[in-house]
């Protein structure tokens, strides 16, 4: 492709600027964007969107849209829109320091949903009509057909049931990855869905491209601009602990017969810990690796390079730079072993739970009895979002949470007595790990759980007011099958210590500085 | 069949009595036993056991086995088992008051998990060897294969993973419900799995009969009982009430195009709302409706004999005893419009999705922000379990939870600001109803859920101790995305009159008189 990507004759009147698209787009819409995780996500008509309520805003207008997305997209995206107030309604996982300090004061709505969810509640009308997409692709084929980008998320969805279709070409976009995506078209409403017929992760069940009605196609801005493409970090201390407590559990399990010898599909979140354990593996003895997940960060394209790793199925790139540079160079040997699925069944819990995936997620915090906090700070908060966690951690094969055992430079425990928010249930977390150690919860007892956590997960400086918690809710809850305190359970949270390092974990949170842990 | 019904010669030299039959089993092993809310379970060998263990602790002997069933099962084994002291571990669900009892006094270990777990982590080998098997049929045929009772659960997994297995054949059961069931030899481990070829709740995609190696049969006994069959209350004001929100708010779907005129396959929990709803279908518009559920009850049987309903695919019978005397009348009639399946089918999370299910489950309390708990009372003892209301709940098309608006005579109410125990949380939850109306949660954010929820389905009496607790966290919470007040949010449940009255249900929990509201 050279020039234009837009090789559809008839669509090339569509093309327009950044404006005049955004211009476009109603006020009180719904508005499907793409974007997972920094990757794929349109880069000009969201900025020029804000631009134009901005300039509304000023003259007295109201103007505020919805926006769907994949996940979390870029400060282009979620961030241009919420810094003018122009989002009442945001789903499903978002990361940006605008968003969520203006979701964290009440100022605008948020739907937290797990990924798997999001389209099937589109089609089943859940959410309303969606009236308008914003979909960024890599080109348009002479026949109308679209290049899929370098995320997938919800985009198919959203063409498919939007009213009306704004495209977003980006010629920076690498044209060989042409080729690389799988769009599965098999879908249907209840009562007429069908098997997936997807059994391991290499398969493909659908199609290279998008269909697309020409007809909906109300604009196209060709764009020339990278994804957000965040630097890559060397795992620290903490992350190395961690993927070595993970790495040994999953040598034990080969050993005791229970898992093969080249594992089951691995999921992973992103972020510092996941890279870790990517790296781990590229060290270690398992061979013939494959990776049914969301998100393909740098260590899984190391682990396919080493050849450590025969296939990856994702949903979205979030690549550093020198990742993206190395995945352009060889993007032939990639596409051959790479493939990028719609996130409803990248996360489907039928395929997750069919191919026996190995899911490791971050989360916020864990309690005694392995309830776990994905979403919160304080209960109140909101940090990003749910992600796919919940259709990894439920239908996996084996399922990890992991978390450093303190945040705040020690100030906070990871580890509670009670989580103030759950989002995955003590029927769904089977290992818990952290620098400390790793917790392996199947088959045991709320009260044998309590034991192990306390002993394997937590800090030692928090390690003897969690048991005397657990002690004395022994002997002084009125049930003994999960002993709690109701009037003490928050007692961690609310210590002068913790309160004080709390507020400042929503103090960074609003200025856009915390850390994000879970997984998009 | 008349006389025996061990048609296999060989196997009729293994005939013996419940006593003979319990001595067979070991101290300290893991036995799985048939069993499913209180229909199909072993009815002499529990009992003989339970003498066994008796006899040998009022000698100074240490006697205590696991049990493992499908659900809950009766007085002659949870009950007789627990009164012994005889349980050591139990999963995964039960309501037995004596188990219950034991459990919340810390004598008794219980793992609470998602019914839909159970058969795949056995096979996955993370609750250790299961030793002995001990299973009711309704008969051995010539080749040794086994007619399949009034429940089927995990049998299918119990005969293939036990050691040794011992049968019960009870000749009470309707021989002519031979052919009614639907046993899957289809499944594997990863990473073998493949599609489970189910679409259409009425599909037979296995065999009537477990397959059965006659070396591990190490004892037959003959027994001649019926299951405990509780009578049927006919539906109260209340369970009226809750029917009617709902099924006007499926009316209510149809019309708006989101459900097809007969609807979806509907999961029902057990108790006396699932009969009022039951009842409401069979006065109501809907006609052909299908079930795809855990448990049928005689209200489902009504649905089938008055044609409102054209089939129903469950894993267990729960009926009183005027419905075990109608399905036995008609069973030629039933045995063309149901299927028995074993629970890791009747409760897949790939086909719960697939079919696009409507659940309806009951629980102990829902929070404003719409997270349920359906298992603990005070975050610490526990009332039955999660049963199958997560597979459900999470997999299906639209789910409801319902309960009263209020427990013990009005002195607890059943929303308050925050669930002392999560099992489903806000990702989870869409329909919330109780007597006073329905809380439609779909789409909505933390506080658009908290004003329905407030204002549709809390009882007045509370109403207004909600909505100041609501608005008075909307202005201290430290985030205002699900505002909330840590050191207040379990005061519902602390102030006094609640602590008289949990007190008072933790007393009739002990005493086995708590009505039982979450479903099997």
């Amino acid at each position: 492709m050279t020039g234009s990507r837009v090789l559809n004759r008839a669509l090339r009147s569509k093309i327009m600027s950044a404006s005049e698209a955004a211009a476009l787009i109603p006020a009180g819409s719904n508005v499907g964007m793409s974007g997972f995780t920094g990757s794929g996500y349109p880069k000009e008509v969201p900025a020029a969107l804000a631009e134009r309520i901005n300039a509304l805003h000023a003259d007295g207008f109201d103007f505020k849209i919805s926006v769907w997305t994949g996940a979390s997209t870029a400060p282009e995206l979620d961030g241009a829109l919420a810094a003018v107030d122009g989002i009442e309604m945001r789903l499903p996982y978002q990361s940006d320091p605008a968003c969520r300090a203006r979701i964290n004061a009440g100022q605008m709505d948020y739907i937290d949903i797990h990924l798997s969810h999001v389209a099937q509640f589109v089609w089943f009308g859940f959410f309303g009509k969606l009236d308008v997409a914003v979909v960024e692709v890599a080109g348009i084929l002479e026949d109308g057909r679209l290049v899929p980008a370098t995320s997938i998320g919800n985009n198919k969805t959203w063409l498919d049931q939007a009213d009306k279709i704004i495209l977003e070409v980006n010629n920076r976009i690498n044209p060989a990855m042409e080729g690389m995506h799988d769009i599965y078209y098999g879908t249907a409403l209840p009562p007429h869905r069908k098997p997936i017929p997807l059994v391991t992760p290499s398969d493909r069940i659908g199609e290279p491209y998008f269909r697309c009605d020409p007809s909906k196609i109300i604009g196209i801005v060709e764009t020339h601009a990278y994804d957000r493409n965040s630097a890559f970090t060397p795992p620290d201390e903490t992350s190395r602990l961690i993927a070595g407590h993970i790495l040994e559990f999953l040598a034990h399990e080969v050993k005791k017969g229970r898992m093969p010898e080249n594992l089951l599909p691995l999921q992973s979140g992103v972020g510092n810990t996941a890279n870790a354990v990517m790296a781990g593996l590229e060290q270690g003895q398992f061979e013939n690796l494959t990776a049914y997940t969301e998100v393909l960060q740098d260590g899984m394209l190391h682990l396919l390079k080493r050849g450590k790793m025969n296939f990856a199925s994702a949903t979205a790139f979030s690549l550093s730079p020198e990742a993206v540079d190395d995945f352009n160079r060889d993007v032939d040997f990639y596409r051959e072993r790479v493939v990028l699925r719609p996130q409803e069944i990248s996360n489907h819990p039928e395929v997750i739970r069919r191919l026996g995936v190995i899911a490791m997620n971050g989360m916020i915090e864990a309690d005694i009895y392995g309830n776990v906090n994905s979403t919160h700070i304080r209960g109140s908060s909101i940090m990003n979002g749910i992600g796919g966690s919940g259709d990894f951690a439920r239908n996996a094969y084996l399922s990890f949470f992991m978390t450093p055992s303190t945040a705040k430079n020690g100030q906070l425990s990871c580890i509670v007595p009670m989580v103030s928010h759950v989002d995955h249930t003590e029927h769904d977390v089977q290992v818990i790990v952290t620098e400390q150690g790793l917790a392996d919860l199947r088959g045991l007892t709320p009260k044998q759980r309590a034991k192990v956590i306390i002993q394997n997960c937590s800090h030692p400086s928090y390690r003897a007011a969690l048991q005397a918690y657990y002690e004395r809710a022994l002997r002084e809850s009125p049930g003994r099958h999960t002993p709690h305190m109701l009037n003490e359970a928050f007692s961690f949270i609310q210590s002068w210590k913790a309160e004080k390092a709390a507020m400042e974990v929503e103090k960074a949170i609003h200025s856009g500085l915390a850390a994000t842990k879970v997984p998009a």
